[in-house]
């Protein structure tokens, strides 16, 4: 078989179209920030990716009717002819090698471009280790220009973080993109890395739509970040009964 | 070499064949389910797989000779006009990698283009991690029209399980037939995954053969099942024991 | 590169020669016979093999010269029209993926097709994982009259022995050899598994130069033989005096 | 995509030139060597490798751009007409699969073939597993004249020593170039092992210079040492008093 089978639904004329990529990872935080665009913005699927790179797998939906893993691209028209047309990239995996990373991300680049893409935005998570209160969305690009221009939009670019790098889709396609004189940047939330995090998903969000200037709601957002807010509380509360356990443990020994 | 190599031992002509998959697994379910009914209906065997994406392996007979390991293709003609012929995929083991299970399964699809598959069975177990006593049949399909059709045969649709969807061959063979535009539906059986499972394959095969309208006897599948049956059975004192054991520490303990 | 690099050093005409298979593997059984019998035989090296399948390594020798890890064919001529003359491929590893297995193997074949192989040795340890005083030679073949000719030289033919069939070079060289309709036969010294096993190497090699009608020496196998039985013996005692201080430990506790 | 990505920034013509590499391994001493090499001399990169081979990441420097991560070669023109011009090999990591080493290493030497290659130094570290006060600088070459320019230079040829070969890069790179008839040596500096080691590295350049009567200064490299130096030292002084509390609790229960 092909590594990589396509299969194209449609075949959309964009206008001067920027790529959004945001397939799982660290916190999951990508997947959700992108999903929920394409959710919000009503975004259209064109083209499906099937490929031996991706786990041998069906997944099986609540009707009971199955369909192969796979990555999936949407696009969605603005209006007005100054704006950017929008291309998502998002799925139910990346590569499970590092070739397949490789090829995946190269696949997706050579396929976009005839569209040719003004610019690449990646979106992930960035693990701390810790749960975090207010989660910042930290940068990398592919210039010292793009670099300063994110920064002003709240974009955090801070020396040494993160400090291996980026791995998978989101560095790749960045990496890769220069084959294509493609500029991109990696926009990162700060996660705990413990659990999906639809909190960070949201502020990685805020800053991609005042960067591209589009109005989205955040409710299914909210919902999802209030679960999960209860399983964080859930497991401070736990760590804070194990840590006075052990205090109380070392006043009977003391 | 070839990545996969096919030795075709006959050119079956066949009438509107279905192909019924059943390769090892979790409580090689689908292989022993699969095999018995090769072995029931003295179907012929018309097809070797060999491949790289297979152990480098020979198997032992009980005489001293050995065979190389692989997958085999068996047919069984029916009487009457209406009724669908069988093909059958058993064999040794699956694909040891992704790439593996991907071009093993694609290839499968490929040799029988020609043969014009009406449907696809694959068979499988759907691990419980305890022992069941009366095990269901779960099922995923193709299509939304399968699934009611397939729940009129007792194959349960259950939201959520199998959770993570379906890895391997079952899986795969289903995924990738929409290239052929061939339904298909996944059975499993219900099993605990710790030991072989006769009698979830024969559970199994009450369903597939009431579907397909076949008469088989189950006598060496029930063999098979008393044996398992009393590893079972002590297999499960030996727990009650331990437990017991336990009960008792903790009574003196107290 | 090319996955496997060939690099011939002579072209020799040789007359219906057997190939005698012996890598590396479970106590190092078949390198140790295969190499002995290439020192003893003064037989003649051909031909290279280098390949990605194997290590990504050089051997350093004591004179500080290194060299890429490979395979290796010689070839011996025998006097007199009837008797075959021997091929035999030894080295530093055998693949060290499945898929390198598979393609080792088969090249092999393959290179020697031009010679018309009469029939293929391969030489291997059985592991047993206890120390083994007398070690039998255990037996697989390709056909059943192959295994009867076997049992006439002492070769054990054991129901479920070795169980889980023969991994490697010296499963697969048979296994595939059916391509090219080669018959051939494996020979497994039983071995403990914990160390290198000259002993059970020199009970492979009686049985196969009985069979091919050879004279050669033992005495380099000797020397390494006790070096390894002082080892065992060590270990033996070891083992005994871990046991007696249990024994003595449970006396007091009792 | 190509498994290997070449970008020729630069077309130099060198006189006679030979190759140095120096990529990451034990104690990252090959790495560091020939980066220092490369700083000292300010030569001049030519040619970017990038690989499917290589991990799937980007690497973001200080100033928050990123870049796919590669190896690079520079060179360096010598003046006189005597002296041979340099290359070097360098980068970010080797390749992650066996596969991947032999591709990589292959593919440098076949790009070099048109500079006509003198000589092959390959740069590394052997790890010993304890701190090691005055490394040697260990070889290991192409052929038994080479070893005896090498002893003359300090090179220390130790029997046994390294006893598993050499892996990776710098040992491929010299088991490969006999393809094209180019002899090297692989000088490997001494160290523990267990940090990245500039000492060492000055010890192998100490002895690269001499032999390619090159002059160049240390001051980076002493730098990156004294900080080891004190990460050492912590580690010893932690070590002993590891050890001295371990005595101190002995004494307490004798």
């Amino acid at each position: 078989m092909d590594d990589i089978i396509i299969t194209e639904h449609e075949k959309p004329q964009l206008h001067r179209p920027v790529l959004i990529e945001g397939l799982p990872g660290v916190g999951n935080v990508g997947k959700i920030a992108a999903e929920h665009l394409v959710d919000e913005l009503k975004a259209t699927k064109f083209l499906t990716i099937q490929s031996k790179y991706l786990p041998p797998q069906v997944l099986v939906g609540d009707d009971g009717v199955l369909r192969l893993v796979g990555n999936e691209m949407y696009y969605y028209k603005r209006k007005g002819k100054t704006a950017s047309d929008i291309i998502f990239l998002v799925g139910d995996y990346q590569g499970i090698t590092p070739e397949g990373q490789y090829e995946l991300s190269y696949r997706a680049l050579q396929l976009l471009e005839r569209h040719r893409l003004q610019r690449i935005y990646t979106l992930g998570g960035y693990g701390v280790g810790r749960i975090v209160e207010k989660p910042r969305v930290l940068g990398a690009a592919t210039s010292a220009e793009l670099v300063e221009e994110m920064r002003r939009h709240e974009v955090v670019f801070s020396k040494g973080e993160p400090g291996s790098g980026i791995i998978g889709a989101s560095g790749l396609l960045l990496g890769l993109a220069g084959q294509w004189k493609v500029p991109g940047v990696c926009l990162m939330g700060e996660t705990s890395g413990y659990f999906v995090d639809p909190k960070s998903a949201r502020r990685v969000l805020e800053v991609l739509v005042a960067i591209l200037d589009l109005k989205i709601g955040y409710g299914a957002l909210e919902q999802k970040a209030q679960q999960i807010e209860r399983l964080t509380a859930q497991f401070k509360e736990a760590e804070k009964a194990i840590a006075d356990a052990r205090a109380e443990d070392l006043r009977y020994i003391g």
